[in-house]
């Protein structure tokens, strides 16, 4: 692939942690731009530095509020931090309306800090590939802690976090039966628990019932136990004030663990096979669907449906067969 | 396609609304067995009958309640109901761990009701295609009125969503300005808003912001205008006590709207659209995948890209060309 100067420039731009090329870039991968494409090429194989971090957990568990705070974390530290906030869209305003998370802007000044969000307007899988790739973008930048924040558990965020090395699990106390059990459905993944707003009641009986729950398996991968960490008030001086170090050390830990172990690499290839399954998706099934939607055939299979004529997965085999070699 | 006599006789107990034959298939239909495919191809044209509603909203938001208070007021008006119930999975129970809901079973002698759990084991997108043909067997087993409850409010869960006829969406009061966003992003999909538990404080405010946000919709498909049901305990009989006859009202009133307008006509079509991503998915991705992993090019695909000796975009195109036609 020949490359342009402009395509050289931007790459170097983005390796100077250029905001506006970078900023420019992720847009574009968000909106699926063809020539955003080629630029996830050119900057992949300069990729594999960061140390990934997913934050996840219900809503209104109060992450943002917990990123913001690791952010200044992470900053006395003199790390650099990448942040990349998965919004919910709204259908009215067209776009996200947590917008670029007005707390998180106190940092806007410091060059050691990027923050973006990305809205979840692609359907149909989109939205993962755009997250891994608006991630290479900050790891390219030069960012040594990227954040990804999302919000909810469903399986889509389970897949997002997918692509992190450390995953932060944020609980809050008192949400009732349904939140104990989705927690159980990302229980595997977590590799740190914050119970937020520690200072509610319940908070200890949660701790409790988390760490019997940890307690139940027999060996946990490189011998790392999850912490369970309570923060009341990231911004108190209260009795849980100390935890929110004790969270970025935790999550420094568990870096180094990872290095130790070895276990960098199998999470570096799980997040690597999320990612081609992303590309084949893209390679694969969507040019397919475009072309049925632009011949209008994807029109007539629905008609057929409709009527009863056949069924879903008759017609798509007839489909494949004429697609597939 | 040539029919055995045992495929005809599933066909026709399915049909009598044989509980254990629909329930060997759902299993059978979760569990991804080639003959439960060709079962669906068989009862396919048998489908279309049931009204079909989606149930979504917030963890915590007491939606299985609510289905199951639901149940008795149709069973009232003698209509018979399937209910689906989507579940996060545990990875240390390795099912679905709210199981057949416990509260549900007080209905399991009525053979008006016919209620199953789906977990979301299925990763990357198998969800919505299982909750789909599930619902196909119930449809198909004659049941009036088929609800799909869903957990959380993931892209995901507005795909199953899209199988839905009339869609209702519990919020709860108090739960923080992330659930406002994410309420946002299911507007476009809701057609009858409840704001349960309403006796708890901000029920008012959060029906106020609802109302808000409703008036800024200049039209409503059909002039059909999403109403807001506020309902205290659907057990008890204090001020918000007629509210689930309200519901069930509306949710009545709904679907004569779509059959009146032809509505119903665009539900059914999105939801044949949804139906052939999903099969165009497993009859042209996912034999693709399966290849890939069995002949170990996966692992070697991963390899390649983990020493940076290509991109994910890049090899998948190869991958594509090698496939496609």
């Amino acid at each position: 692939m020949a490359e342009t100067s402009a395509e050289k420039e931007q790459l170097r731009k983005i390796r100077a942690g250029d905001v506006r090329t970078a900023s420019r870039l992720i847009r574009n991968l968000e909106d699926g731009l063809p020539e955003a494409k080629s630029s996830i090429k050119r900057i992949f194989p300069h990729t594999g530095s960061a140390h990934i971090l997913g934050v996840t957990g219900s809503p209104g568990a109060g992450k943002s509020t917990l990123v913001d705070a690791l952010i200044s974390s992470f900053r006395k530290k003199e790390k650099t931090v990448g942040v990349l906030a998965v919004d919910p869209t709204s259908p009215f305003t067209g776009g996200a309306i947590l917008g670029d998370r007005i707390r998180m802007q106190r940092h806007a000044e410091d060059p050691g800090v990027f923050v973006r969000s990305l809205a979840t307007r692609g359907a149909l899988g989109g939205l993962a590939k755009a997250v891994g790739d608006a991630v290479h973008v900050m790891d390219v930048m030069g960012k040594e802690i990227i954040m990804v924040e999302t919000v909810g558990t469903g399986q889509q965020e389970v897949e997002i976090i997918n692509h992190s090395h450390t995953v932060v699990v944020v609980l809050v106390p008192g949400m009732g039966d349904e939140i104990q059990a989705i927690k159980a459905g990302i229980m595997e993944i977590a590799d740190i628990f914050v119970i937020n707003k520690a200072d509610r009641d319940g908070a200890a009986q949660l701790a409790g019932e988390l760490t019997a729950m940890l307690s139940m398996v027999p060996e946990f991968p490189g011998g790392w136990q999850p912490p369970v960490i309570r923060i009341g008030n990231v911004f108190d001086t209260g009795p849980f004030g100390a935890s929110l170090e004790e969270l970025a050390s935790a999550i420094g830990d568990h870096h180094r663990r990872l290095v130790e172990t070895g276990l960098l690499g199998d999470r570096m290839r799980r997040k690597t096979m999320v990612e081609i399954h992303e590309a084949l998706r893209d390679a694969i099934l969507e040019p397919i669907l475009q072309d049925l939607i632009k011949s209008g055939e994807m029109e007539d299979l629905a008609g057929r449906l409709l009527r009863k004529e056949s069924d879903p997965y008759t017609l798509a085999e007839e489909v494949a067969r004429r697609y597939l070699k």
